[in-house]
């Protein structure tokens, strides 16, 4: 059985990469006649690819370092694991982020054609990022497997993607957010210009920093979790099935594959149609796909469906939390209405209800999640809580498909500005980007769902591997841990958090020296220097993931060694816990600001120039890196930390 | 030697209420004889005292309900103790406000004599807080020992307690905070009046909300803490020393008590002299006494002092917690000093440095909880932990004193202020006030270090009283526990700082209408109507503290009931843990927020009516409800629902 099931994967993986290529080809195909589109669209992938490459460098001797110490301490073959998943999560994200750079400048110059082509061309630089994350992800474990033929050592593959993708959300989320913030406040601000104005030196490091960040970043972390939590189904599952416990996590995988390719052919509009409706037909589709064929499937393999209700839980919750996220952030709802209404009263009011929505927003989520690890107990044990994992991942090749068209849009209408293409362009391309916002918000709200749970598999996995009857509470060095673990994500946020802070008040200054030292230049006659805006954030983002990267790495192996097996067990729970409420926190409350200024600069409340939009704009900065650097990077801090305890477990 | 034990113990709670008894008398002897400071005083005094009756009033339905359900499920003991615990809280809380409100006026007028009458009038006015809370503590204590022998049954009396102290420190919190938004959103920013401006109908509120909050507030939660962390290691101490058990807590408080007395009378000040000098040493000799006398104690009783170091650590810890708060709220530290320096930059980068600050400062209170914890373990296993709490605690006659100095000596600036006396007066009490802002901090620090503690040793405590091999973190139930847990004190502060929000804008509006409709309010001439605000801010507080408190209450059981005794565990597990993260991250943000305005309005970054400084006081206003009402109720939030726990541990 063994030979046909990693046949029947890596022949969905092989799909997923020649799905990835044909769209890369027929993309590249799409010829742009417009010189000023290709020349922004080039100096805009020219940013990203040099970010990309100058932070693996970075990483060198981080992961050399590693797979020398997991060589001496653990065994070769876990080093190579090691070496193997950071190569292959950095792989993906060079694939995906070349061709999604390669996309924006033609999905705007498609916008002139209409609604459906451009978000054809858009859509399908997303699905070269999405096919490319599953098809490396689940041929590398396959590799791992065929190699070695244990669980445990797969898990070093794990522990390489995951450092790749804390490093690279990390300095992503550094990135984006100090070009970000620096373009918005001297540009918009003090200068008064627009959005997206190409007179002003920092929008191109912007629009790069929308690539590095959502799409480098999230491909980096939506790699890392699907591994993972097919690792840790199999490690967990060989304990409990033998053999068929690493093979139904592979198949279910595999069926996710197949899914989402098929379910990428409804994603289709036509002239005045929604896009919104084609990008949510493609993940119903892909949605009922997994849920049928898991029932046959199960059904084939153990003769019994029970395993399934834990898959389908998870699919479930991981669909329902996205829908959640939006409730707590989309201003068709009330928290982001009231957020907006809040507004009038003066910023201290808005910070006040944003803080208020993001922390009220944890407890549907936590109640959602503690539903799917009962249901998977009551239907399979640690196996099935694994098994929810799984599922609500399997889903993987669709969502971040639609994730990733997200700033594909946004860059698009960034140049179709800085271009000077007719309104209606600008018109399609917003539009786009619109749905991109809400698909981002589920999105969001799928990755912390699919963490918390990928981290808990990781966790069971952990206990197993050490083979510690209990992480008793009432040990106090497992409180200890608990508190040291719970204390980690605050400390981290904080890292990130003033990390944004220093990046973004390096690039004021230097959008404030353009501003003032090149002659012409908010006339419109003189050039920005935008490559100097570049480095800023490009330097200041690789300084600044350093230690928070390393924190996340030192800190579990230190506990360990100090205060034992136990205690680190502690460490991971408690990390776990404060992990996953502060990015549902951090998320939300940042996704609520963003659309309650923009629901005011809709006309609500006085909008745009009232006091309420001012105070808004505030709460839109405050919230910038909450939900774009310090919440999204605890997802792969509480990941990663669960998989380096996991890896080491013979060590302590 | 139990007869012995008591007698000690209420020999000293004696001497604490008798020492409450001559200061009151003393501050009752010194005459007032300006009209207008006699008049505002009393204003004050009458709408603190009616918040009071009223709050009390509406916690009668509660507290039978309860009384009755526990007479009903676990006894007539544990109901008749609960219903001690809530009276004797009540009790402490009203002595205490009557005579502070008492003192205030007193102080500003002492203040025209010098800084050492004035000093003297305001410490004493804090002392018989401070030793009410003790003293009423440790002979409730006692009673209820006397009555029933058993440890488990003086549960109730710690239930009772925590009950009052919640619904006292939400509500307070949100009467305080809404009063002073209010008073400072419409009269300072948009009237352009001055602080304590008597022409602004929220003053008066705001100066009772002082009392409400800071004193009847603060006095509930250390009464609690107190008297829990005496009940957890009476009821540990039972099960591993036996009557030795019982006896060492209670003499250790006793110890406390006496120490803290003599302490007070090193709390006098030179004319010219610095009265902060002038705490830090009554503190001071407080804890050397208390360090001392229980290495005799623990001689004595063990024939050994191992249990010594345990106490030691609490002591220590508890001071070093405070140490470090002031590290990252005071001004002349550089935390606080970035946050001023961010807001030069706008308020954005001044909300997103003041919430990094909070978020970091978690980590060495953290670390030295963590520290208290294993030393306590180590010289005296969970008992251990519970002898660190008492001996942290039992230090709180003095720093509650010091503690509500601070409100009295701020009351009496108002007074001074508003009754139009003489600049020199104003400096004193300035100056006092400042140094209250200071003790203030260290305070916070210690509620936040002995609530945590006091929470684990109940935990502790609950484990034992259940009988549960282990709270183990493998089993996904009490995976489950800990993630609910941990998502109440998010919902919880959401919650609170929401309610804020809504009686603040009702503050708003009502003072807006009085700037609009009362003629002459503006010019001095016109009477501004006091009272409407005062009912405004009693009505919200009262009917916003109900769903939180109950929420405290219920969650616990509601789990315990569904998901088990270990489920349970892992609740408050998760809600120790991020409770006390949330706790340190609010109360300090919010410090440092407040001083950082301070600091700019002392002439840094552009001073007053700079842009840093409008600013900061943006940050200041989101601090307001982070630092007084959503932070220092899940001191109270943890400690209560681990109560509640372990006082049905019967039940589950």
């Amino acid at each position: 059985m063994e030979t046909q099931v990693i046949l029947i994967s890596g022949v969905a993986g092989i799909i997923a990469l020649l799905y990835a290529v044909v769209a890369t080809g027929k993309i590249k195909a799409f010829e742009v006649t417009n010189e000023k589109v290709l020349e922004l669209s080039s100096i805009i992938q020219r940013g990203a690819m040099a970010f990309l490459s100058r932070e693996y460098k970075a990483l060198v001797p981080f992961v050399v370092v590693v797979a020398a110490i997991l060589g001496y301490k653990i065994g070769f073959a876990s080093a190579v694991s090691f070496l193997l998943g950071a190569l292959c999560s950095a792989l993906a994200g060079f694939i995906g982020m070349r061709v999604a750079t390669g996309a924006n400048g033609k999905t705007a110059f498609a916008a002139s054609k209409g609604v459906n082509p451009a978000l054809r061309i858009a859509f399908m630089g997303g699905t070269v990022m999405g096919m490319s994350v599953v098809g490396i992800g689940i041929i590398g474990i396959l590799v791992c497997y065929y190699l070695y033929g244990d669980p445990a050592v797969i898990t070093g593959f794990g522990f390489g993607a995951s450092s790749i993708a804390l490093f690279a959300r990390v300095g992503g989320g550094i990135y984006t957010k100090a070009a970000d913030v620096g373009a918005d406040l001297v540009g918009k601000v003090e200068a008064g210009i627009p959005e997206d104005d190409p007179r002003n030196p920092a929008v191109i490091a912007d629009n790069v920093g929308d690539n590095v960040g959502d799409i480098a970043g999230m491909g980096a972390d939506l790699f890392e979790s699907y591994v993972n939590s097919i690792i840790a189904a199999m490690a967990i599952g060989i304990a409990t099935f033998g053999s068929l416990g690493v093979a139904y996590p592979l198949l279910l995988a595999a069926l996710g594959i197949v899914s989402a390719v098929i379910g990428t052919f409804f994603v289709r509009v036509k002239e005045g149609g929604d896009p919104q409706v084609a990008l949510r037909k493609g993940t119903l589709v892909t949605g009922i796909l997994i849920i049928a064929g898991s029932y046959f499937l199960t059904q084939k393999m153990f003769d019994d469906i029970t395993l399934f209700w834990a898959v389908t839980a998870g699919v479930a919750v991981g669909v329902i939390i996205g829908l959640v996220t939006e409730i707590y952030t989309s201003s068709s709802f009330n928290p982001v209405k009231q957020i907006a209404a809040s507004s009038e009263t003066g910023t201290a009011t808005n910070i006040l209800a944003g803080l208020g929505v993001g922390m009220k927003s944890t407890a549907l989520p936590v109640l959602l999640i503690c539903g799917a690890i009962l249901v998977g107990v009551k239907f399979g044990g640690l196996f099935g809580i694994a098994c929810a994992a799984v599922g609500m991942l399997s889903i993987t090749g669709m969502t971040l498909s639609v994730d990733a068209y997200g700033p594909i849009s946004d860059n698009a209408g960034g140049i179709a500005e800085m271009s000077h293409m007719p309104p209606e362009v600008r018109k399609i391309t917003d539009r786009l980007d619109a749905v991109g916002n809400t698909t981002a918000a589920i999105g969001k709200g799928l990755a912390i769902g699919s963490a918390a749970l990928t981290a808990l598999a990781l966790f069971a996995a952990y206990a197993t591997a050490v083979g510690l009857e209990s992480i008793d509470l009432n040990d106090p060095k497992v409180m200890v841990g608990l508190f040291i673990g719970g204390m980690l994500p605050f400390l981290f946020s904080a890292m990130t958090i003033q990390a944004v802070g220093r990046a973004a008040s390096k690039m004021i200054d230097e959008v404030r020296r353009q501003f003032r030292e090149v002659p012409g230049i908010l006339e419109g006659t003189g050039q920005p220097e935008y490559e100097k805006c570049i480095d800023i954030s490009t330097a200041a983002s690789l300084k600044e993931m350093i230690v928070p990267g390393l924190l996340a790495v030192i800190c579990p192996v230190v506990v360990g060694m100090v205060l034992g097996a136990e205690a680190l067990g502690g460490l991971l729970g408690g990390a776990i816990v404060t992990g996953v409420m502060m990015a549902i926190f951090m998320s939300n409350a940042g996704g609520a600001w963003d659309n309650a200024k923009k629901f005011i600069e809709e006309g609500h409340h006085g909008g745009k120039g009232s006091g309420a939009h001012a105070a808004a704009v505030v709460g839109d900065t405050v919230g910038d890196p909450f939900k774009d650097t310090a919440g999204p990077s605890l997802n792969i801090l509480i990941k990663l930390m669960s998989v380096v305890a996991l890896v080491l477990a013979p060590l302590f």
